[in-house]
Formats: structure tokens, sequence, C-alpha cells
């Protein structure tokens, strides 16, 4: 019934890095600066005296183009020599860190330190690399993912760097998240009265959506909207595309398939997007369910992905006009 | 009188960055584990949050024998890929930092960050690369080199690479030396039983010497050791070998030779080391002084002068046995 492009309106999308940076790519591709990308600050630490951000990297370098897609992490085009003289001078050298890379941390860091809040340094880098997309870290508070393990509690880089996630994951834990709030960015992305849809990217739910959903506030901002919100499932077929996603939650004693996720984000999500290899599945679903190629693996994977997710939503909103929102 | 080798004993040298390196370099080539460098520090500054030595760093990189000769600073092996991404991110970039140097700010920066001394760290660093003489910063406490010019009040960086040398200097001054200690270490070295000479190397003797010499209680413990102390002039033919020594001599009202120099060192010094250029100068000096090559373009131009600065302090101890102190 609407006359209007699939795109009208402002869009979020939540995620960590890898699966759900790759649909943010797609996203951004279709709606530009009409795109907020509300990004997990979780996996945040700070190594050799610099604040590394993970996700908000990924995000940063895939969205700018610049990303290795072989790695999902750093960038496409890079140079060691730091690393080397590092190691030359017995340092650290178990976390890679590319020369051009390094230029993030160094930046965010000395920027920190004078005072800027990792939601202005979040703006001012990706504006500088030419991004129109907002890139909005989850809070400027610290929330730190921990891992319960049988090699004790582990901080996300220990855990997928250091161990390469070998140990068995008993629980996992967001510290400072009872504490920390949504930035004003966020609040305002999702507050936004032609707000016309929510999209959480295929992370791993556990590990990286969880800890923005463990902010203070965020599900009741992300539902006060009233916008429809999907999820895509990160798993295809009982395996994560990239990253221990089947592991952990194999060893948290949940069953590794994409209806255990659609549980998971139950009571948060109008919508959920699943892969054609797990269509069986969605039978036991008790929520509308999309079925597609959920498989990123060129940009026209993104952008095609992406542009059912904005269908999906509008789908879901009914017969409203973007831009105007259902009175509460 | 004396069997001894020449090298007999433990070795002093003070130097700033260029020229006092250079010295070190042959020196330590004499030398090894016997050398002390003590090495200003009033040109330390931080920078993209990182602590930068840049005195400390060009005689470590010329210990370790990776120095870049035609630039006097940074690493001859280098790339700049960090410099680009700086760049790309808007960041300072005023102040060149390859790859492989930063490591070593890095390092510095995050071990000084838990608590480290800059004393610990250069012991740390100088082992990793190899050098077996020790590099001691002339104190761990700040002292910052400022230079009241007609541009205003400007740091040794700002001074030297912001603005090139450009400006005119009125007065020099060395923040925080009067409160500054020597470090253990530095005393320890000057008071050695087994002191065989302090050479002061062919630094600005007023921009990379005079704060080693500001630090309070340092004149007094150079005296005390009874060592010989010579200097080895960095002006030749009214010019100084690089850097802006003899225009800020100009600036200062003081006439750029060799001269002024000794003049400079007097009531410190036993001996001067003049270029052959300036033969004809020691005429007006008031104490020994030995006419050499002072240009030092090659390994061995360092080590030859190096040699002839070892044999000068031996001839100035006169008819005493290296090891032993002349009774106060």
């Amino acid at each position: 019934m609407s006359a209007l492009p699939l795109e009208a309106g402002t869009w979020v999308v939540l995620c960590g890095g890898s699966g759900g940076a790759k649909l943010a790519v797609g996203l951004a591709q279709l709606l530009g600066e009409r795109l907020a990308v509300i990004v997990n600050t979780g996996d945040d630490f700070t190594h050799l005296g610099l604040y590394i951000s993970p996700d908000v990297d990924t995000v940063l370098y895939s969205l700018a183009g610049v990303v290795n897609e072989e790695t999902g992490w750093g960038r496409r085009t890079e140079t060691w020599t730091f690393m080397g003289a590092l190691g030359e001078l017995a340092g650290p050298t178990w976390f890679k860190l590319g020369d051009a890379d390094l230029a993030t941390h160094v930046d965010r860091s000395w920027r920190l330190c004078a005072g800027e809040s990792l939601t202005q340094i979040g703006a001012h880098q990706r504006a500088a690399l030419g991004v129109t997309a907002r890139i909005l870290p989850m809070s400027d508070d610290p929330v730190r993912t921990l891992l319960e393990t049988d090699a004790g509690v582990l901080s996300f880089q220990e855990y997928f760097v250091r161990h390469q996630c070998r140990p068995i994951v008993r629980a996992i834990r967001f510290d400072g998240a009872g504490a920390a709030r949504p930035t004003r960015d966020v609040v305002d992305a999702l507050s936004a009265r032609d707000l016309a849809g929510v999209i959480i990217g295929p992370s791993n739910p556990w590990l990286s959506v969880d800890p923005i959903l463990a902010v203070a506030g965020m599900r009741d901002v992300m539902r006060a909207g009233g916008a429809p919100i999907v999820a895509v499932s990160p798993i295809i077929g009982g395996k994560a595309v990239k990253g221990p996603t089947a592991k952990i939650m194999g060893e948290l004693g949940l069953p590794p398939d994409s209806r255990t996720v659609a549980r998971h984000y139950a009571g948060l999500i109008d919508g959920f997007v699943i892969d054609s290899a797990d269509q069986a599945l969605q039978e036991d679903m008790q929520l509308p369910v999309v079925v597609t190629n959920t498989m990123m693996r060129s940009l026209d994977d993104k952008v095609v992905l992406a542009r059912q997710c904005l269908a999906f939503c509008r789908h879901l909103a009914g017969p409203r006009v973007a831009g105007t929102r259902a009175s509460p």
C-alpha cells in the first residue's frame, strides 16, 4: 500500500564484528547517513596502553571498505613493521596490531585521554574515513564481557585471541552493564520519530549482541520506539559462519541451531531471518520468519540480505506510513 | 709508567643526540659494558599519548646499529604505514613516527604506566637490542627544555621539528631541573672507584648537555669522582656539524666558535678536544687541548676519536693507576 521507497526513514542495526559488520555494509549501501550502527564495546580492552575497541574497529573498517575480509579484522592493506620491532624489544606480541590499524588505536587513545568520549571519537574516525552511516558505541561507560571457563575467568580477547576459543565456557557476564547507560546518540537513534526498523545483525547473540542488550535500559528504549525489530540468525545448518558461536552454545547446554537463537531473542524481536539451509526449522518458531540466503560472500549478498531485512520490517510494520508512529 | 690497556676501568660519556651519540658509538666499540652513556632527557615530550625520549632513542638506535645515519634520528630500516593511516584520520603528522620507531615509544609508554622508571626501561630496551653499554637517562624526574623565542616559549620539539629552528632564541631554561635528581645509576657510574674518565660528547652544549648539567647535584657528582673530564667541541670552523648550535650561539650573543664552548665548560672540564680546522684557536684556551679530526663520518672516525678521548683522560690523570683514585 505504501508508495514510499523501501529505504525511507531512519534505521538502526545492532552488531558486533564479522557477520553483523557485513550486514551493516549492505545496509549502509542502501541507507547511507540514514543508518545508525550500534556497536558492542564489551570486547574493548587496554593493551600496551592503547584502548582497543575490536568491534567498533571492524565496523569502521568494513564500512570504510578497508577491512581485511579474509581475517575479518584489521585492514586489508597493512604492514607489520611495528609488531616485528615490538618483538625485538621483547614486548607482548600475542595480539596482532598492524601498522595502519595501530593509527586507529593511538588516535582513539590520545583522544580519550584528552577527554573525548568513545562516541565523539567514533564520529570523528568514521567521518575521516568517509563513512556516512553513523557508528555508535553502545555506551560511553565501561562494559567488559567476561567468560567463566574451565581455564578461569577470561576477558573476551584473552579467550578469543590468546586461548583461541579453546577453554570450555560455563557462563558469560558483562561487568559494568548494570551501571552503564546507552549514549544520547543511541537513545536518539532508537527513539527517532522516523525510525523504520531495528535489525539485530548475525553476530554472536551471547558474546556480541547480549552486551548491547545488557546495557541498562537498552531493551526498553528499543521496544519503546515501536519500530519493528528483526534479528538475523548467525547459525546456518547448525554451524556458525565464523567464530565460536556454535561451540559456546553447546557448552552452555543449548542446541546449536537457529531455533535456540530465536528463543534467545523472544520477547524482543518481531521477526526472524534464517538461512535457506534451516528452512525446516521455521515450523517450530513462534514468530514471523523470512527464509533466505544469509551467507554473505559478496557485496551483492550483503545488499540483497539488507534489502530483505528492510522489506521484512516494512511488512511487520503493516499499514503504517514510515515517518509516523502508532500512538502509544 | 702504566702498562694498563688504554680502555681499563669504567668510563662515562654525556650526550644528547647526533654528535654525542656518534662518539658514544666509538666509545662503545672500545669499552662495551664498561661504558655508561648519560643521556639528556630535557627533550622528552608526550605526543599522541606516547612518551617520546628523542635523545635516548637516538643513542639506543646508534648503539644498536639501527639508526638512520642520514637523518640522525629514527631507524635505518623503516616503514611509514602508521603515519599514512594517522593522516587519513586527520591526526597530527608534524612529528614523524616510523612504524618500527613507534614500537620503542609504545613499549616505553606502557612500561611507564605500569610503574617502571625511564632508567629501568632504558636498561630493558638496550639489553633487548643487544647493546652492552649502559644507557642512563640523566634523571627519572621530569626536566623540560624550554626556549624563549620571538615566537613565544617553545618546547624543544616544537622549536626543532615543528618550527624547524626558525625562531630566534632569547634564552633557554630547564623546567624541573632544580627539583630533579640524578638517578642512582648515574651517581654510581660517576662515583665508581675505577672510573677512568668522563667525556662530554660533541652535542649542543646549550640544548643537550646543559640540561644534564642542570640536574641538581650533577656537577658536584661529576667533580667529586676525581676522574678527568674532557669535552669534545661540537663546533668546527665556526659551524655546527648538524643542528642549530651555531645559530643559537649567535642569537644568544656568543661568538660561534670553539673558544666559546671551552669557556662555557670552564670550571668543569680538565681538557678540551677541538677539530684540526680550529687549531689556531687553541692559543686562547686556558686548559689542555687536543687537536684532531672531530668530524665522524665513518665508524672508524668514531673509534679513532673515542680512543683519543681515552688517551687524553689517561694523560690528564697523570701518574695514577686506573682503578685507584687519588686521595681527596
